[in-house]
């Protein structure tokens, strides 16, 4: 069957539905370069307005998928499965969950970005270890995934080209924040991974991509769908993204703080989003089936030290200094230390993630633009969280850096982030929604 | 001011509207170059889908028309009216109402274009003229109003290259029928001609741009609204193209009926529409108030063969053979003549406009393309017309081409256009409704 490229504008344009032949044309012409960028953008834009339905939106899923390479994981034992978090500030989640879900018994392998914006990313993170190699071909990919039970990569050159191609033109077209369009963008790279099941971790508050907490549940459901309708088992949750998780912003930071974790040391909201995620993850697999079990194999992973030494393996396998785990100066270590003191006593109402995230780009926690280097060690721990209590003079946060400057004006910038209010105030719930192929329900510890 | 291109598609994107400064610099920045096709053919889709409001659309009409030339028609003397068609099968409205109008004290100033698909073009009609110029530079343009009362010329290259380079875009992204996007593109043109008034002949029905009586009305009255609000007086009717208009269909046999018409020998539906926009012209131009009134002068000009001799000093100016006017043998003629008879009796129910265009580019009386060459001398002859009483084996149709292939190809077509019926069928209506700014309201003659 032939199409033509005006009629699929057309239709899509005037909200009706495209078929899968369609789609499977738009994206094959997009990606051989027969359907030019303006075409595209015009079609990108009656996408973003009409929206697509759940249909249309796995065809081009799929569409996209085959557009280039897809990993096989088959030959590996266990379950398969994927976590990936939305992004957001001080988000560690995979480097503990990763290793205490590998611990009990599941293979957890992820494909991995860079931090941008406001947002880290899991690749600086890692790399911030000595040695660690983020750079697998897929078939070293296998064997450290079969040898640790874990394996982080970067997404290789020819997974979802199509992603990549319609990433850099719906960027300067003003049709990124749509629904579908981000739910295919990231379920094509989980897809394109021969998982078993893909537990997402939805970010919401200002430091999440998704701000609003009904934009949150719609994306996650939207993935969740897709997932399901395309035969992956998809399971979610929407967590909180107001504050920084955990007491330390920036790579090196991030990393010890995991390896605290996995040692039975970590922040309650850390550890409240972990569990919740690994339990997604081992009742995916069929592991387990309440929460209170997944927990308790995890806490047992951890004082037994089998969820420490499935970390330390995946360090070694990936080329890194495994004595990290132990020895925490083997880290990159910043020249100048601010430390951030209480001007008034109360309690912490709100430390605002958003503008924490832009703090650590002044430092070179972060980048500013894709090409930017990042520096290791600098970033941000905050010795107390919201909900805690502060006395006037007290140490708040320390800001670690390189650069005085850049110091400095992360200093302001936190000194801003912080509220501190004379009434006593809760932490925040971490975890709110649990999201699967039934619906949405809020979730119970 | 700076104004930002992502910003500008994102507001349209979202329903908002844009401001003036907005509108200047994406106008300026896209016929610079500065902003790509991908960005504004998003942003077009969005104003496909979203609209624009009536400030919004004349503040992009006028930031067209300042990307180009402007002919200033100041030192001309008397009330210098357009008259434009959007254009249909057998449409020389033109070529009768100009001469009446110039007869009758209105100086008619004229950029058209030629014909393309079904539809004939003005300056194809005026070239089966031999020796006829339609290049004519702004200052003879000028001289050959002055001299005779009326003046008709193609569009020169640099009059409103914006419409030029966006109608090509929107001609590949699916975003041409967008109505205040049409209503900008003929707008443009129109207005940059300095003109005092422009007298719109909107039609409707198979044969016209807009098939749908109520698109017709839309279209006319965002017109309408958008010359005004622009300070240029403007009226319009919607005049019916379910049937082509006259008896003849093609350039040279068009030129021939109306020089008929100019002799007093019009047929009754092309004088219905040729004295209902003739008498906007006098009424804008302040020579007449009623309708009666201008038919009248009308008539006077005919009958007294001032408005044949206006239309012989037109084409004489512009370096034509006057002597058409009394002789049509000076026309190109055509070798073949095929007649097409009645297959039975009764009355002519229909006559598909649409049709009779299509069969027009077999003959080569129009163009398929752009590009195409057109045959001057090939077109229809109907003998009968919408209404009329027809008996077997009577000639309904003269087919004349120099392309016995073409010539049956068109017969076949124009066989299928043409419907009899056994119940006796009215004329149609020809002029359906007047549209000012003070709304819409049913013609009466």
């Amino acid at each position: 069957m032939a199409y033509a490229i005006y009629e699929i504008i057309s239709r899509k344009r005037d909200g009706q539905e495209l078929s899968r032949g369609e789609i499977d044309f738009l994206i094959d012409g997009y990606v051989s370069g027969a359907i030019p960028d303006y075409q595209m953008a015009a079609l990108l834009m009656a996408v973003y307005i009409r929206g697509l339905a759940g249909r249309e939106l796995a065809d081009l899923t799929e569409a996209m998928i085959r557009s280039g390479d897809t990993i096989s994981l088959t030959g590996i034992p266990g379950q398969k499965i994927d976590k990936h978090s939305t992004g957001g500030v001080g988000d560690k989640i995979s480097f503990i969950v990763a290793p205490l879900a590998a611990a009990c018994g599941v293979a957890v392998p992820m494909l991995s970005g860079r931090g941008l914006g406001h947002t880290g990313g899991t690749l600086d993170k890692l790399e911030s270890i000595p040695g660690l190699n983020v750079f697998l071909d897929a078939a070293r990919f296998r064997e450290v995934l079969t040898e640790t039970g874990m394996a982080i990569c970067g997404q290789t050159a020819n997974i979802v080209p199509a992603d990549k191609k319609m990433y850099a033109l719906r960027d300067v077209t003003a049709t990124v924040n749509s629904l579908p369009l981000i739910a295919s963008s990231i379920m094509s790279k989980k897809l394109a991974l021969g998982t078993d099941a893909i537990v997402l971790d939805v970010k919401t508050g200002s430091g999440a991509f998704m701000i609003a907490e009904k934009d949150s549940i719609a994306l996650c459901q939207t993935m969740v769908r897709l997932g399901e309708q395309v035969g992956r088992r998809t399971l979610g949750l929407i967590t909180s993204m107001n504050q920084p998780l955990g007491r330390a912003v920036g790579n090196s930071l991030e990393i010890i703080e995991s390896i605290e974790a996995l040692k039975g040391n970590g922040p309650a909201d850390v550890m409240q989003v972990t569990f919740a995620l690994g339990h997604l993850m081992l009742e995916a697999a069929g592991v387990s089936s309440t929460f209170p079990e997944s927990k308790k194999k995890f806490l047992q992973a951890i004082s037994s030290g089998r969820a420490l030494e499935t970390f330390r393996r995946f360090i070694t396998a990936q080329e890194g200094d495994g004595r990290v785990c132990d020895d925490d100066s083997l880290f990159p270590r910043c020249r100048n230390e601010i430390e951030l003191l209480a001007e008034k006593p109360g309690w912490i109402k709100a430390i605002d993630a958003f503008a924490v995230g832009m703090a650590g780009i002044a430092i070179r926690a972060g980048r500013r633009r894709k090409e930017d280097d990042v520096d290791h060690g600098s970033g941000f721990i905050f010795h107390r969280n919201v909900g805690d209590r502060v006395e006037k003079g007290q140490v708040i946060a320390s800001i670690l850096s390189n650069d005085q400057t850049g110091g400095r004006e992360a200093e302001q910038r936190i000194r801003q982030a912080i509220s501190i209010s004379a009434r006593k105030t809760a932490a925040p719930r971490m975890v709110l929604y649990r999201v699967d192929k039934t619906g949405v329900r809020a979730w119970k510890d």
